[in-house]
């Protein structure tokens, strides 16, 4: 034990072993893809793409954040770190290896919250991969930072509860066999009580769920649907993780969650980093390339000093939740900045690639459309500052010093 | 003569005029075209559009920047400033007026530069409104804002000019009947000389000019074309402006365009605040709506407080215009601060909207896509900064004074 | 009437006489003053100082706040926007010309709201320059940007009030033959009523007016004193404004205070861009002078920028009172804005200065410690967001636009 | 190995020992040496500190950046952080253990490049405490982040050099038994190399070494001194580490003392975020305690991140000193954030404060004055951000990715 920022040999080799697949295995085989004048057929598409998830349970390289008697790698936070980073250095990598979300973290509530019955009826296909799942949660009509608000009620009825009310936002739901749905069922709380809520497993498709649409957003028509839930039924034995739990089983969801979204998203600030370098290296103009001009390398310091605080950010945090260390603040800190982060880089590399940039001829502007999502899920910006500062507060106030609630680390 | 914020009589009458006009007459007129339920035939929409211009005309809203003598109204940069500011709350709104980008400078630099010819053959279709036209400046491989590294070359052969090279993002080139084409023509100026390009009047379509595509950006495929010239020939009598004018007739040209961009962005500014104020009227999280929160307020005010400066810049450098004074670094620090605080504005509208911001069910997502490229065009942030500092700079070592660089006012 | 950023020939000409007095007739006189070598006497220094008040007042450049019938100039807030800077190029010019705070904002008060004996009484030797005064307001235990929450007390006694209480940061105290104090008087309105305050003249010295201490701040011990009150009894007749009408008082004496703040803030900020840049072109490092690097010249360009729209915010919040419009939302967006530009602008100028910047060998130094204050004096940053927000909301509220609270202008 | 956070066993023992000794040995000894009416008289002050720093060396708690053969406790550098942050939490804690500037940096120096002679006549009663030294490199006439503008000379004179110059800045000076002290001696270099500088060891006083005055700063009179060097000799013997090896002395000095400032003032921002929260949680304003209010959380969140980031950063750095890896990128993305995020965090426990914030109640006034320098010392913020990007430039160039230049860490 002492300070420490490499891999154990074991965490490298697991991600030697990843950054091989992906590179010498999965983007050649998907290469071709996105070239149109060589597009391939839609059953010769799906077919590369099972096999390579065959290739992937093969080698060992398949769920990595589960346990082995799952099927998965077992690894812990850190080392999965460097598989996100790793495998999403192409955009299908999470999906081949089966850790992309949403289900990644439907698997980890189920594994957690599920009763056996309910893990193999639910967990079982989406670790062997036949299946996929949506979690449904977001309602257009009140905040989604606040789950006092959540208007969709479930009430009993017998053996069944009776489901109503609306939904957005829901990531893939046309593609999946399940959703697990949180939905109001305690009416005899106070109000803005956190045992409210109740979460269900609602097999799809299902009479009274009717998905009206895919919302499109700034990046295109985007896999995100608008339910509308009307009388829909669903029985008692559907209740995952017991009557009130609805919040605390989503907050479980989304810590893990949240920083698999960062290490994504440093990989994408890294190439955005990369391209501003290579731009200012060679762009010519007033009298000198790019790079030799002050201003231009104020940009690059500014967000190389802002990935190196992503990444030791990230680090710490997935070394808390390995050590079963209460993780929230440092989850909160590294999503809101790493978000921003990101956006400032793109910002930056835009700016820097001038035109060029803001033409979709490179990736950065379909990149600067998706990250503007990053500021606004999993908890907006405002909501990860206001429990920063609670819990800064509390630090204080229980302790003296805010020591505690800035890492708590040794220094 | 004393300092007044207001306008005279006959400018408020002028705007009066446009407004009743845009509000009455072209909304209601235009307010089923997208919806596409009520959507009408191709040819229901062009002739509802040419039937607004004959109105437009009949009623004396025609050319606002254009003299008397060229059919239009006269006006001075300020009252220009309103009328754009009106017209710019519907989108077709400046083109039924006839005084879109990019015609409204060309005919800015035709009425200017051109000979009496060129006027009669060039100038009169676009102040009739029955052709358009295009500029093609930009190149993919030089920095757009410095001029002197432009590659595109025109060589005299005999009476004629042959013209090679490569340019880009030329909006409306497919929609144009001629173009004002930069080409450096002059070989023996210095390295870094402004002198050593020229400008053509080129008539579309034409052998030589190949419109190879459109190009794709952040807001879609947008009517800016890439143009490959290959030994186009274009007649000695259509060199516009004099040899080696070619950079002094674009600067001329792009002052009050900037400043015309400055006027419809600020009423996007404005739209994009509006917004920002209802949706925090309505929406409640974490015990309150959010316009009762610190911070969202922070929002509100800083966007309040630009806002107001935008709109005093874009008054005082149309003054500035209109007195026939030096405008070019007030127009610099307009186009600069206007671009980036829509930019700002329309970002924290969006953070308030939350999920909403980033769907296209408000107009602020597309308001953004669009927005990004306000900080590129017509000089990136960057070459505005770089001109800002140097007259400042100059201003110092001139007169023993920074004063007249910050807006020349009595204070 | 239209659109006009330029003086009057009445206004041009006051200035120039105000400039020509201060540079050739104060600051020689009172050069040698700072100077260790060539220090003068005490009796000296004071008989020159009260000599060129009586040279200001026979050339007509005394009182420029006050009416004719007061021995002041009569000008209006514009004209006054130009004698306050011109005043503020030596330290001591307002005092010179009777114009400093906060003997100038009591003038103001007495003049509206005093009645005809406490004018002659207190206005009369104020605008005659033989006495001088202060304001007693802020408490060190509550938010001075909250004057509902004041605490000390006036409890009424036959024809006098007692009063008791505690107050800071009272400029002037030491040299006042009188004080305006603001202390509670009605118990009996709901809590948050704006109506609970009282403004008392106070003769000074007084028994039970305590001066304890003057405060050390971040620029040196500086003449703001705080008081204990105990006891303190004054006559009825010396209830200024009437009952209750305290917080109205103080409203309206801080308006074109704070306005005066900025006048003076922008000529401190133009001295620090005049030293920013003549620095930038004397010092070399890595192979060129400062001023031709791409960074440094944004520095200049952004502080420029900001420069010039303070003075565009001070002009037309000063226009504004002139013509007798509600001003409160332009003059808090002037106040915020000039005092954070301030602050920049002289943050910049001491980094390209280095070391150099950071002792007191310029003046930079110790202008970067006064400024401070102004983020905080005559409310705070917050404060002034809080109401700027509101009155933005209320105008969205009331018209359906923002427009109105964005300066009203016809943009 | 593998990813840790923690401090070994023997590095938590130190800390501990340190934090004790700090905490119940000095600080109780020299807590009412500030205290006016307490106050000592000036010679049981030096013999309570001398008496401390024989407790320190009996304890064990002497040199703790020094090997053990030179009585020091042989510390790596994350050891020496925690040991340095809890000695900085009271003002004379560094000099007490004997590892505060300049001197600490003058050890590591002469024990890296002196001969043992030099070593045994200057280190020696360094490191006994005996004696103090200065460092002798900035120059007023040149930018001192550019060492191949050293202007102060030295020229052989056959066994002696004859130097002649003019410093500032130098710490200590006055109390210093000798200095360091870099001249230029290489005349035939090109210009821009870096082997123009020499190191010399002068002893002091010296005939020719001028110290004509101690330079006023932000923060009062400093202990920074002016040196005109006229015509001072200096033995061959005393040349250190080599002619033409100033610069990377120097460099190699910098790095390290770098770091020690930057684990002093991570210790200041907590303290003045830890105010910020006492204060919000005290102060009450507009309907609510500050820290009910959505802003000022914003404010208490970003400096929590800040702070957080800055440990991150710190503890990497010394990380790689102590592996023997190359850490220069990673000391100036330290050294410039660090410096800024105190600044900020400053600058916002001040406003939270309001004037008594402003005022010297609160050590945070002086605090302020103090860190301003922190952005200009040991390279000013402009010389880190152009290292850090030519560093990012070069690895990009090199590698083909930025990514060993943002920490060189797995992620």
């Amino acid at each position: 034990m002492a300070i420490d920022f490499t891999l154990s040999p074991e965490q490298e080799e697991v991600r030697r072993r990843v950054r091989t697949f992906v590179q010498e295995t999965i983007i050649p085989a998907v290469k071709d893809f996105d070239d149109e004048e060589k597009a391939t057929s839609r059953e010769e598409y799906i077919r590369t793409l099972l096999d390579l998830r065959e290739r992937a349970k093969a080698e060992g390289l398949w769920l990595p954040h589960m346990p082995a008697e799952w099927g998965g790698m077992g690894l812990g936070h850190v080392a999965l770190a460097m598989v996100q980073a790793e495998a999403a250095k192409t955009r299908l990598g999470p999906w081949i290896l089966n850790c992309m979300a949403p289900d990644e973290g439907n698997m980890h509530t189920l594994l957690h919250w599920g009763t056996d019955e309910q893990k193999e009826r639910y967990l079982r296909p989406l670790a062997e991969g036949t299946k996929m799942s949506c979690f449904a949660m977001t309602e257009p009509e009140v905040a989604g930072s606040d789950p006092t608000l959540i208007r969709t009620t479930a009430v009993k009825d017998g053996d069944e509860w009776v489901v109503n009310g609306h939904k957005w936002f829901i990531s893939s739901a046309r593609r999946a066999s399940f959703a697990i749905l949180i939905a109001r069922t305690e009416t005899d709380v106070p109000e803005g009580h956190r045992g409210a809520n109740t979460a269900f497993l609602v097999d799809l498709p299902a009479e009274g769920w009717n998905d009206v649409r895919e919302v499109e957003t700034m990046h295109g028509s985007t896999g995100h649907s608008e339910i509308v839930i009307t009388d829909l039924r669903v029985p008692d034995a559907n209740v995952l993780g017991g009557r009130g739990n609805g919040h605390r089983l989503g907050q479980y969801r989304l810590g893990p969650a949240r920083l698999a979204h960062c290490m994504r998203w440093v990989s994408q600030a890294e190439t955005a980093l990369d391209m501003m370098v290579d731009r200012a290296l060679n762009r010519y103009s007033h009298g000198s390339v790019l790079a030799d001009k002050q201003g231009v390398q104020w940009m690059i310091a500014d967000s190389a000093m802002e990935l190196y605080q992503c990444k030791l950010m990230i680090l710490h945090a997935a070394s808390k939740i390995d050590k079963g260390e209460d993780f929230r603040t440092e989850v909160s800190m590294a999503k809101h900045f790493v978000a921003n982060s990101l956006n400032r880089i793109l910002d930056r590399a835009i700016q820097v690639h001038g035109a060029l940039g803001y033409s979709t001829d490179t990736p950065l502007a379909k990149m600067f459309q998706h990250a503007r999502w990053a500021r606004l899920a999993d908890g907006a910006d405002e909501i990860h500052q206001m429990r920063i500062a609670q819990r800064v507060i509390a630090a204080y106030r229980d302790t003296g010093t805010t020591h505690s609630a800035t890492g708590g680390l040794p220094l």
